[in-house]
């Protein structure tokens, strides 16, 4: 297998936060810029301060950018925070943090909203003032939301991530106007393009769930006719970051890569797991996918690179059978 | 004239931005708190990067609080720039300045309204955090935006005043919104129960009319009792400060203490002015308005409060006969 062969396909991500950044930053290290589509969740969307917020787009923007502060997994490097400090000596709502930097780019974006342009043309306009040449897309420019039902009621999901910091007991997730959103049609064409759909190792639930809560893009992946390849999140028995394994486990899922595997198994064709996770190859076997078994765990752009050249190669190894 | 009998007038002071905060700030020092009342143009408000702006209320908010930036006219204090020197990298809307601490008032603002309180308890909220006991209210809860119809076309008043740094010729001043706008009920009582109305050296056209454009405000302060005492805002043939005098003069007003007077004569008992205008005293005599003339220029808060008991002395004589 020659690098000039992965060179050449086209990529769909579908992708989270933190673990979707961090496998979209490998892939953009081996892949041309053309070549790289991330599909982002927008359900952790939310207005503040009466800005328009979208979490997972800006931490893959920044990411891109080699702008993201890796120690928080959220949020720029060399932020600033006058502002928060300002609205904190004036008892403001201060428990969701935007820095300064960070704060400049919501309000980028509420102000091209508020003229009327669409999620994904404000988010291609904010990817080129970043410096971001691949192709970075909202799942939907309409708004859906995730709602967590709670041991303590009906939490929006910022009030359950930020605020409760995940520690209320979930009892069942919606994504509010899913069911009717329309999908980017940018996101649907690059889909039915694609030579590898990627499910990035992001929340199963929380991240990747919203996406395929679109009816428009879950039809359009499953007639996909590429190799789908998801990468686990769980690592042995633990989410490398996030809630994943607390939300899996009280949703009564298997916390482990088989219990990722089952749950996504309608969009499947392939799966990456852990070396850790070896024992469960067997398994997965059995749910009908090819699997990769290989360390998973991203602590460097070094780790990224690598990982995404073996989920490339192991992609070309499924396209050709 | 003791002091003993200035302190127990009610004050409602009709206020703009700069010229309009020194006045109050001068009445804040010789009056008890709960006597003073200011009613501020909201006019020049407006909504960028999806904050609601509240230039006036702001400006004299910030002085009452001591936190205004005495040099520039607006904003705080040992401001930081740290947004907007991103949205400036990011080639984002930079031509209004808006500082780190403006901007957490900005924020928490737009958070009260969105929340569907209406503009006058947000103030009130707004005040209190800023630990300023005398009672600042807008106008109005109901939005009413100046245009400025100039030789380049209709603009919105930031975008003539900022933008455009009052460069256009005016030829006509519309207050959208105002015809049908009800007043503030607290500032209609305020009115109602005073002893002393101030319309404040603020720009007559830009910054009182478009309190008087309020059919239901105007009406008060015709039918009140006190005396209504206006304050030059014209020294000699120029503006203290602002566009007052270009405004006036392309609008076809004589650029002086007499045209000002002449212009609010309908709302207007006294009237202050400079003693480098005491040749126009007669002319404003013959309007049948009782005169003060004395040093008009506030450089300085002993400045402020020198005239401001000035003008409280003038309106018990007013009042007595």
């Amino acid at each position: 297998m020659t690098e000039a062969t992965y060179l050449e396909l086209k990529v769909v991500v579908l992708a989270g936060g933190v673990g979707g950044s961090k496998m979209v930053n490998g892939l953009a290290q081996i892949l041309p810029p053309e070549n790289l589509f991330i599909i982002a969740n927008t359900a952790d969307d939310f207005e503040h301060l009466g800005l328009a917020i979208s979490p997972d787009l800006d931490t893959i923007m920044y990411t891109l950018a080699g702008a993201n502060n890796p120690e928080t997994g959220w949020g720029r490097t060399g932020e600033t925070w006058q502002v928060m400090d300002e609205l904190r000596r004036l008892k403001g709502p201060a428990w969701f943090n935007l820095g300064d930097k960070d704060l400049a780019a919501s309000l980028l974006r509420t102000h091209w909203l508020r003229q009327g342009q669409p999620l994904s043309r404000v988010t291609a306009q904010l990817c080129r003032r970043f410096g971001v040449a691949q192709t970075l897309m909202p799942m939907t420019d309409q708004a859906v939301r995730t709602i967590v039902e709670t041991d303590e009621g009906q939490l929006s999901f910022q009030e359950y991530f930020v605020r409760r910091r995940c520690e209320p007991e979930v009892q069942r997730l919606i994504y509010e106007g899913a069911g009717s959103a329309e999908p980017n049609p940018a996101a649907s064409a690059a889909i039915q393009a694609a030579d590898l759909i990627v499910i990035a190792p992001s929340n199963p639930l929380l991240s990747i769930d919203p996406i395929l809560a679109l009816p428009g893009l879950a039809r359009a992946i499953r007639g996909a006719a590429a190799p789908k390849i998801g990468v686990s999140p769980i690592i042995g028995e633990t989410a490398v970051k996030g809630p994943a394994a607390k939300v899996m486990r009280e949703l009564g899922l298997e916390v482990s890569p088989v219990g990722v595997a089952s749950y996504l198994k309608a969009v499947l064709t392939g799966f990456v797991f852990d070396t850790v996770d070896q024992a469960h190859q067997g398994r997965l076997a059995d749910q009908g996918l090819a699997t990769l078994c290989t360390n998973t765990l991203m602590r460097s752009a070094a780790d990224q690179a690598r990982l995404a050249r073996e989920l490339a190669e192991f992609s070309l190894r499924l396209a050709k059978k």
